[in-house]
């Protein structure tokens, strides 16, 4: 059956997924185009449905992916053209979309990992958040914690940025003072960030595991977030800037960490 | 004279500027903001005049940089606030605004650099641009060379995100060849970036000064680019993503560059 009203109670439900407030009442996300949606299934993420509109989708490999979908007892949504556009974000809508489920790890369940993660406080900007998901992936991190009020991991425009490493990078939630009392009864190492740190980043020595933990865009870590590392490295600022941007700051700093690995 | 008209011929003109083909047709941008306006002033950033709303600039520090701009001599355009919002960005302007002159340096004039220059090819996003520029002048870098068709280095989200580095950093534009003849003209290296690059970015040696190209994001830099390079660099990939986003990759080998300089 296929949908072509734009006031279908279940299209009006997926389009408010673009806000924040309906994906954490709905908790449920939408991941849109050929490529995300694909990395998806392959990372099996957890999905509710795929949306298509079969007048735009013209990929045989999308197509292919699909009816692998529905084989497996998958739901598949099929809308008009129309509908789709009113769904998508994207400008030329490939005609694929899925609806993912809004899954957090808690701390204490996260398997130990071999470098660490990321643990971001109060991070304002969704490209940012999910830039950082892909570095990490690539850096060899394990997730992403997010302390405090940031943005929304699964805000269509962190979804873009991460390229699919939302998919496989885990996700907590954890105020400051949890996450540093999960590191303490685990033995693992706090590494904080800051123009004010003590430690040049080239010159550190960086535990395993560890939580590299970042402040926000606008503010940093506190002076008290800052008194519960282990220690603070900063990054040498040679311009008239006196910070750079967060998702690089991270990059730069995940690489570092991981620079003695044999990869 | 407060201008409160929106349909004023040179408010026309002026809100033109968000295009970027009204940019390369009058030679000129907008900067906006309290912060970016006071760092273009103190780059000597060539600029047309101030706009200012007086109505909405609240802040003492602002009002100082507008009268000691007009006290040397300065155009100030003084708008109400509801035209001054006609040619904002900004959500909550702060009711300053400059109009900066275009000026990009020819290849030729720039002088030599102690640590070199980054060159973009066919770079698509200004967010990215803008990030980088703030980058480049972190890491101790001199400008930023644009080949081929790049988007542009004044476009507002590029401005914004270049924090002041606009200003700061010197910006040429030219074609590779060009490009290729100046390095070895001059001695200078010319370094790219790719994943299919032959050395892992953390052993190679870098020349003094040199050129760091990278490629467009869908692309990278094509086969004949990379053949003309004195070397290519890789970054290591160890998750399921096998790029990194530009700003961070161009971010990682700008500090690894400088990473033995004593700063």
């Amino acid at each position: 059956m296929l949908i072509t009203s734009l006031a279908n109670p279940t299209i009006k439900m997926l389009r408010a997924l673009r806000q924040r407030k309906a994906r954490d009442e709905q908790g449920r996300y939408l991941i849109e185009g050929i490529r995300l949606v694909a990395e998806a299934i392959q990372c099996n993420a957890p999905l509710d449905m795929l949306i298509v509109a079969p007048e735009l989708l013209t990929s045989a490999f999308a197509h292919e992916l699909v009816a692998n979908y529905a084989a497996t007892g998958g739901r598949v949504l099929t809308v008009s053209a129309a509908v789709f556009a009113s769904l998508a974000e994207k400008e030329h809508p490939q005609g694929i979309a899925a609806v993912g489920r809004i899954e957090y790890t808690a701390l204490e369940s996260f398997p130990m990992a071999q470098v660490g993660w990321i643990a971001l406080v109060e991070v304002a900007d969704p490209g940012n958040l999910g830039t950082i998901l892909r570095t990490a992936d690539s850096a060899g991190f394990s997730g992403v914690i997010l302390v405090g009020a940031t943005t929304d991991p699964f805000d269509p425009a962190a979804v873009r940025a991460s390229m699919g490493a939302l998919f496989s990078q885990r996700l907590a939630r954890a105020d400051w003072g949890h996450l540093v009392a999960w590191c303490r009864a685990h033995g693992i190492g706090l590494v904080g960030s800051s123009d004010r740190g003590a430690l040049d980043y080239r010159t550190a020595t960086y535990p395993r595991p560890l939580v590299l933990a970042l402040g926000s865009e606008r503010e940093g870590l506190s002076a008290d977030q800052l008194a519960n590392c282990d220690c603070v490295v900063r990054i040498p600022m040679r311009g008239r800037s006196d910070s750079l941007n967060l998702a690089v700051a991270a990059g730069v700093l995940m690489y570092e960490v991981t620079r003695h690995d044999d990869f």
